[in-house]
């Protein structure tokens, strides 16, 4: 049996996320695609599972074949089979120990927030529209309490099943960005996405965007000052802000 | 009467270009929302048609109206009625005697390539992919000569309508940039994205697809140094290129 590893980006606006179940995931779609190219039962494992809605720039996955077909060969065929909106941009050959969850080292998630006072149409189902004006230095202030190891219980929604909420984030980061719907031109003078990025070792369910809602409340003034902080101890998903929608939440990568 | 100038940014995928005809397009959308807000039939002048499936970062256009409601208020209006995929980005009163097309000084249209052997699930309908490595420098050089007032007969579609096939290109630049399939981070390395963008006084009809599908040819190797000039003079729309697929063409800006 080989071990293949893949890399995928897709948009999630039409998925129902990540993980086989009755609605259309992406999951399902590449398996499906695999049988075809491959005349096998194809059991994909995904780096984790991404919500409805959510997009990648690059989930990694691996899978176990029979195959001796090249690997260069299985990514033309899938990109000639899959939908439009996701495509393999990798696959290579790995060893046959190496699985797309227990090898991973850290994920890193980005939020984007279009905040000015109206709605994009090059950017649609990609951020999510906020028409107060955020202030991003006192949310990158507040944000900072959440580097490092912590029991992140306040921030992950009440049905996730992790065994433990403790986590380590390495690297968090909210910057105010150039409006710039790519591959276009940067409009002047138009700051107006703001994105946080947030590495971490693991994610509880919903964590990124539990973390996103929050920052954006303390982004409007609703907050206290230091009031992350005593959410973040408190351990109360209810003292924290409200889940931020999923189409503004991005997989960016994920290391091994 | 008041003269309104209206900003706007659009997915053209879904649309059979700018102007009205039996298909579902921008501008009868537009005219169509407007009348509904402002119970009067509204005719809208676009600052250039664009083609079924081209995007534009800001269309110009403008509108005689008798209504007395506020600019802003007839924007979040639009905003509110029109489909995700146009968005209205600016409304402002001006002089009774502006006119989208006659008062334009100058257009600049962005003509992307993803260059690279697969295709983006993110940037899909936006870009065309061409699979053979191009030789960006020999683009470069060869567009020069295309700097000027010329007649650009030679990239002007045979049922083009215009009185006069000169035009003077004001600017032109060809590069390669990173895959950034915005608003998501930087692919490290991958500068897989060709841009051509080119300002000018007014333009043919096709004419920058007709510049890209020859400068892409030129990048593949396919034209012998120099023929560039060659086919300009020669004004003959045979000896250049392809035109070159419309959903890589965005108009990014108009200049008044």
């Amino acid at each position: 049996m080989r071990n293949l590893k893949i890399a995928l980006e897709y948009d999630g606006t039409n998925y129902a996320g990540w993980q086989v179940q009755k609605q259309k995931t992406v999951q399902a779609t590449l398996e499906k695609a695999l049988r075809k190219i491959l005349s096998e039962n194809i059991r994909v494992i995904g780096s984790g599972r991404t919500d409805a809605g959510v997009h990648a720039l690059e989930q990694v996955a691996n899978f176990k074949t029979k195959s001796a077909l090249p690997a260069q060969k299985i990514q033309a065929a899938l990109n000639a089979l899959l939908p439009d909106d996701i495509a393999v941009t990798k696959i290579e050959e790995v060893a046959p120990e190496f699985h797309a969850i227990r090898s991973a080292k850290s994920k890193v998630y980005r939020y984007t927030i279009l905040n000015r006072r109206h709605r994009s149409a090059l950017l649609r189902g990609r951020v999510y529209l906020c028409l107060f004006p955020l202030d991003v230095n006192a949310m990158r202030r507040q944000s900072r309490c959440l580097a490092g190891k912590h029991d992140f219980k306040a921030f992950c929604a009440s049905h996730g099943s992790s065994k433990t909420t403790v986590r380590t984030i390495k690297n968090i980061t909210v910057k105010r960005i150039p409006y710039r719907p790519f591959p276009y031109a940067q409009r002047q003078k138009e700051l107006s996405l703001v994105v946080i990025d947030i590495e971490a070792d693991g994610f509880l369910y919903n964590m990124v965007r539990n973390i996103a809602g929050t920052l954006i409340e303390i982004g409007r003034g609703r907050f206290a000052g230091g009031s992350l902080k005593k959410i973040l101890l408190s351990r109360d998903r209810k003292r924290a802000g409200p889940t931020a929608p999923a189409r503004g939440l991005c997989l960016l990568q994920v290391n091994y």
